[in-house]
C-alpha cells in the first residue's frame, strides 16, 4: 500500500508551531498505516497554514477562511490517502 | 544560510510518537533559523529511535544505549547545523 508524505506548513511568527505539531500528532494516530512521514515546515509567508499530501494542497487556511476542526482536517486527508476509510464515530 | 531537514524516526508500536513530537517541537524552537522542515517518521523497525540531519544519523537510541536528555539532542543537532551556535544557559 502506498504511503504518503503529509506536510504542515505554518507561520511561526503567528505562534502556530504548537497547533501544527498537535495536528501532526492527530493525523499520525488516525492515519498510522497511510503516512510515511509527516513534516512540520516553518514558513516565511505570514499567516500561512497549509496541509499538503505529497505535493497537493489539501487545506489552506486563507482559502478556508480560517482554521478548521480536527474532523475536517482528517476528512480532507482521508479523501487523499484512503477515500474509503471510515474515520469512526469519534470524528462524526 | 543553508537550512536542514531533520527527521525523527521512531517505533510507533513502542508508543514513542508523543516523545518524537515533543523533541521535534523542542528542536523547532531552538533551531527555527536552521530548520527547513522536521519530519516525524513512524518506522516498522522495532525499538528504533533516530535523529537524522538531512541523511546523516545524528543520534541512535541503540548506539547511545537509550534515550538522552533534551540538551544532548540539541548539542548533536547543533554540531551538524550550526557548530558555533551557543545553546544558551537553559541548555547547559
Amino acid at each position: 500500500m502506498k504511503k504518503f508524505k503529509i506536510t504542515v506548513e505554518y507561520c511561526p511568527k503567528c505562534k502556530w508551531m504548537l497547533r501544527a505539531a498537535w495536528i501532526a500528532q492527530e493525523l499520525l494516530i488516525t492515519f498510522e498505516e497511510e503516512i510515511d512521514e509527516i513534516s512540520l515546515k516553518p514558513s516565511g509567508i505570514s499567516g500561512i497554514f497549509r496541509l499538503y499530501v505529497d505535493d497537493k494542497v489539501a487545506f489552506d487556511r486563507k482559502e478556508n477562511g480560517g482554521f478548521a476542526e480536527p474532523k475536517r482536517y482528517k476528512q480532507l486527508i482521508r479523501d487523499h490517502v484512503n477515500p474509503l476509510k471510515s474515520l469512526g464515530h469519534s470524528e462524526h
